[in-house]
């Protein structure tokens, strides 16, 4: 893990270092269902769509000279008291637990701002490391959507539904 | 059921009268885990947004005189392959097969537009006529989201996600 990851809440700032690796993730269409040819202006809109005033949040993760390891966002899923999260972490500084701290503080946080659980709708199955992580935070699969995900190299996919209260 | 219904595009003159019966629904917070205040603004934008060159369709249910009975929405759920729909009937026209005429349209259409399958999202576990209307169109429960609505009269109950192939 890198030395001293901090998180905190994104500022407008920080999108060009997010979309750096973003834009990566995004393309590959390995674990992101978006379409490959996502515009930034799109994404961004997505990715900071609870700035002004929604119930909901979007954080980085940084290190003591700023360099920005990994984002998440957070809000509302269908009803006001369920959460849902994404998660991007910037390939380069993958296995050293940036997921992990940013998964830990965004459940931590869902909770302290009132969620009563949270839901992932779509995690590939074939994302092993993003499936075990999600376990051992204590989500369990709540369902698997048959051939829900089209990945480049296996093809269709199961897609993990994930859910733990809070 | 209404005599001649008929499902259209939905063009933005309907908006009017779409609104007329959605507000109600929405208001209500007995099937819908919108917020029971969403403007129509907020309303309209959503229920259109495939307008405009996205994948996806609204349309209208209307008799002979251009009364509309019903509206339904579809679009990519997450995947490009994967749909996902939402349903309104007028609540003063309900138990009339406008619901099944829609959910018939828009399953076919979907299948003709290339998608494989029909992910239901949220579909509140005490709308019986609702859960009973999809699974005789073919619609499982793959999960049940525990306490993933609040009803006004019953509390917390269960959130149905529904799919099949198409």
């Amino acid at each position: 893990m890198p030395e001293a990851v901090l998180i905190r809440d994104a500022v407008p700032g920080d999108w060009p270092a997010i979309w750096a690796f973003m834009r990566v993730i995004v393309h590959a269409g390995e674990t992101f269902s978006w379409d490959t040819d996502t515009s930034e202006r799109a994404a961004r809109d997505g990715w900071f769509r609870w700035h002004g005033g929604a119930r909901g949040f979007t954080v980085v993760a940084v290190d003591g000279d700023g360099t920005v390891f990994g984002t998440a966002e957070c809000g509302p899923n269908h009803a006001a008291h369920v959460a849902s999260a994404s998660f991007m972490v910037d390939p380069r500084h993958a296995g050293r637990g940036v997921g992990r701290a940013l998964g830990e503080y965004v459940m931590d946080r869902a909770r302290a701002e009132g969620f009563r659980a949270m839901q992932f709708n779509a995690v590939v199955e074939t994302n092993t490391p993003a499936v075990r992580l999600w376990r051992s935070l204590g989500m369990d699969v709540l369902a698997t959507v048959p051939d829900g995900f089209h990945h480049p190299a296996d093809g269709y996919v199961g897609l993990h539904i994930m859910y733990r209260r809070l």
